[in-house]
C-alpha cells in the first residue's frame, strides 16, 4: 500500500485475466492447428511474417512476387489494423490476395486466419497454393503468443530499428525458425552491428536460420528465393 | 461452421474476455489517476513516449538531456519487454532513471509506473522533477489503450517506418496530444511523404501538435527544446 497514492495491486483481477487468457489461447491452438491441416489439404506450405511496423514486409514481398510470382502459386493474407493499403499493393503483382482487417487487436489470431483461407480459396483457380505468406499487424510482441497454423514462423528486423532488437524481444525470436534482417542496403547510415543482431537472436534460439536482405536494392535476394523455393517443395 | 476445418468461433470465451479486460482497465485508470496526482505532488509533468521498437526514443531522450540535463530537473522511467540496455544509456547522462521490465507484457500499466515513480523519488535529493519522462515498450498498438498518468502523451514515427503508419495506427493517434516525426535527416534515403503524415494524422486528430526531428544531426531541436520548456512549466 502506497501512501502518496492509496494503491494496491488487484491480485483477483490479474488471476481471472490469466485464466481467460489461457483459456482463449488453447481455442486458438486448436483452430491453428485445423489451419494447418486445412492449408496443407491446399497444397501449400505457410508462413508467418512478424515484425515492428515499418519494417519492410509488404515491400519484400512486393520483390518476391516480382521474382517468383509466375513460377510459384503464392497466396498473400495481409493482416492490418486499418486499412487495404497492404492488400492494394500486392493485388497489383497479380497474385490472390485477402486484408483481414482486426479493428483494434494488435495480432492475427488463428479464427481469423481461417476465415482469410477460404477467401484466398476462392480467388484461385483449383483452390490450391504453393506458398501462403501471412503478414501478421505490425508488432513485434503480441503475434508471437498466436500460432495461426503457419509452417514458418519468420522474424523481420530492419538495420534502421538497431541490433539490439532480439535481445530486446526475446519470446519473440524463442518461436520462430528464420531471423530476416532487412533494408541491409541502409547499413553504411545506421549504427546495426550484424554481429550483434546474429550472435544475440541465436543465443535465444540456436535453430533460426538467418537471412540478410535488402529488398529494393536486391541485396541477398537469391538466397531468399532460393530459400523459399525448398520451403515451398517441403 | 467449417466443412473443412470444423471450426466454429467462440462467443462465451470472447464475451468473458471483454468482461475481464474492461475491469483490468478500469482498475488502470483508477491509479493512472492517482499517478497523476503523484506525479503533481512531485512538482512535475509526465510524457508517455510511445513509438514502434527502434523509431528513436531513447536516442531522442539522450539529446535532449544533453541540452537541458542541467537547466531542468529530469527523471526518465524506461519500459522494456527485458534488458537494462536503455535505462544504462540514459544512466550516462547523469540523471535519476528506473528501468521497469514488464516480462513479456506489450506495455507499461499504471500500477507498474506507480512503482516506477518511488525509485525515481529516491534517486532525487529533494524528491521533486520538473519532468518525468516515461518511455514505453516499443509497441505502436497496446500502449495506447493504458492510462499511465501522463500529463502529455507523445508518439513518435521515424522516417524509415513509413508514412502510411498514422492511417494504419488510427487509435494510437486519437488518443495522443504530440505527434514526432524522427529521423528527419534520412529523409533523402526514404519514400516517406511528410505531407501524407501529417495530413492523415491530423484527420484523426486535429488538436495535434506535430514537431520534427533529427537527433543525430540536431534538426529540430531548437523547437523540441522549446516545446519542452513550455511544458514543463505548465
Amino acid at each position: 500500500m502506497c501512501d502518496t497514492c492509496g494503491c494496491h495491486t488487484s491480485g483477483h483481477t490479474e488471476a481471472k485475466v490469466v485464466e481467460v487468457h489461457r483459456s482463449l489461447l488453447a481455442a486458438n491452438q486448436k483452430q491453428a492447428d485445423r489451419n494447418r491441416r486445412h492449408i496443407e489439404a491446399m497444397g501449400a506450405v505457410a508462413v508467418n511474417m512478424i515484425s515492428s511496423p515499418g519494417s519492410g514486409k509488404t515491400t519484400l514481398l512486393e520483390h518476391t512476387l516480382d521474382r517468383i510470382g509466375s513460377r510459384l502459386k503464392i497466396g498473400v493474407i495481409e493482416g492490418d489494423i486499418e486499412t487495404e493499403r497492404d492488400a492494394d499493393r500486392i493485388r497489383k503483382k497479380g497474385v490472390p490476395v485477402v486484408q483481414l482487417t482486426t479493428g483494434g487487436a494488435c495480432h492475427l489470431d488463428a479464427p481469423l486466419v481461417h476465415k482469410g483461407l477460404h477467401d484466398l480459396e476462392h480467388q484461385s483457380k483449383d483452390g490450391t497454393f504453393d506458398l501462403i505468406f501471412i503478414e501478421n499487424v505490425g508488432n513485434l510482441v503480441c503475434p508471437a503468443t498466436f500460432d495461426l497454423g503457419e509452417h514458418e514462423r519468420m522474424i523481420l528486423v530492419s538495420v534502421p530499428e538497431g541490433s539490439d532488437k532480439p535481445a530486446k524481444y526475446p519470446t519473440t525470436f524463442v518461436g520462430a525458425q528464420t531471423f530476416i534482417i532487412t533494408k541491409m542496403d541502409l547499413l553504411e547510415y545506421f549504427d546495426f552491428s550484424v554481429d550483434e543482431a546474429e550472435r544475440e537472436a541465436l543465443r535465444l534460439n540456436p535453430e533460426l536460420t538467418i537471412l540478410k536482405v535488402g529488398a529494393t536494392a536486391g541485396l541477398g535476394m537469391d538466397n531468399w528465393i532460393n530459400y523459399l523455393q525448398a520451403l515451398s517443395a517441403r
